[in-house]
C-alpha cells in the first residue's frame, strides 16, 4: 500500500496528469508486485515561484515539464528493485503521457508494517506479517 | 512532536477540517501520550482530478470524503502502539465530525530524535535523550 | 539530494517565498556539503484555517509568519550534523528573509541511497556507492 505524491507545474490537462498517476501506479505493480486496486496518489499542482528545481544539476536537462514524485511505501524491497523502479517509472512515463526522462525526479520514503491503515482503522499489513 | 498532513477533497466547511485534525491530534495525545500543546498539522484541499483513490480495494467502501492522514513521528513507539492509533483515530474520527471509518486512511512516517526542531533553531528531543 | 517541502500562510511575495527556499539550501550545502547545483523545493502555501500550530508549545512564541519546513536526505549524517542544520537554517532565516528564530519548525525525514532518482530513471547515489 505504497501511496504517491506528485509534483508538478500547474497548467497540463487532467487528462495528462491522470496518466502520471497511472504511470507511477503501473510501475510499482510490475515492480514490486502491489495489487491493481492499491491506487492512492495526492497530486500537487505548482505555480513557477512556488516549484524550485536546478535545470541542469548532474547534467541533466530538466524543463518545466519536470514531475517530482514521492512515493512512501513500507521496508522491504531490495536496493536493485527500488532502482528498478526507478528506471520503470521513467520508462512508462515517457511512453504516457510522454514525460521527458530527464524530467523525472522521484524519491522513496520507507516505512512499517505498522504505519498503514487504508481503512475501518485497521492495520491489514501487522495481519498479514502474523499469518506468515 | 508529530506533524501530521491531512488530505481531502475541497468542499467541507472550516469547521469540518479543524474537528478532523482535533481528531488526529486527539488520538495522538491519547495512545502515544504527546502533549496537547503538541498540535502542528496542515490541511490540503483537493479536486476530484487530484484526489486518486480506490473505491473498494480490501473490500473497503470508500466515498469522496476520505481523509487521507500521513502523520511523521519520531520511531520509538511499539508495533502495537501504532496499531492502536489507527483504531483510535478512525474512533475519534467517527464521532466528530463524523467520517466513516472506511473514508479513513492513515499512514506513518518515523524519523528521529535529532531530526526535530519546533522553534529557535534548538532541538528539543536530541535534549531529552541527552538527559535520560 | 535532499528535497524540501516549506509550508507557510498565504500572503508572501514571491521574493519572501524564494529568500526562505534560498535559505533552506544554503544551510544544506554549508551543514551537510550538498553541491549549490543540488536545490530542488515544493512551497505551499495555506488559509489560516488549514495551517494549524500552537502559539507557544516549549514556551516559544510563534506567529502566523510560522514556517515548517520538511527536508527529505539520505541516511548517513550524524545526530550533531542534524542539529547543527537545524541551527544554521534558523540562522540564515533570520537574516533573510528575516524570518524569527520562534517561527522556525523543522523536521528531516531519512532515506536509503537506492531511494533517489533525480532524472533519466537512474539512481546516482547508487552508483557512487558501488565506486566508494
Amino acid at each position: 500500500m505504497p501511496t504517491s505524491r506528485i509534483a508538478l507545474r500547474r497548467g497540463k490537462s487532467a487528462q495528462y496528469r491522470r496518466a502520471i498517476s497511472d504511470a507511477v501506479h503501473q510501475a510499482l505493480v510490475e515492480v514490486i508486485g502491489i495489487p491493481a486496486e492499491d491506487h492512492f496518489h495526492l497530486i500537487d499542482e505548482y505555480e513557477a515561484e512556488n516549484f524550485i528545481y536546478h535545470p541542469s544539476y548532474l547534467d541533466i536537462a530538466r524543463t518545466d515539464d519536470l514531475v517530482i514524485i514521492n512515493i512512501t511505501l513500507r521496508a522491504g524491497r531490495s536496493r536493485e528493485l527500488r532502482v528498478q523502479l526507478h528506471k520503470k517509472i521513467a520508462g512508462l512515463l515517457a511512453e504516457n503521457p510522454g514525460v521527458r526522462p530527464q524530467d523525472v525526479f522521484i524519491y522513496l520514503v520507507e516505512n512499517d508494517y505498522a504505519d498503514w491503515s487504508v481503512g475501518n482503522g485497521d492495520a491489514p499489513l501487522m495481519k498479514l506479517l502474523e499469518e506468515h
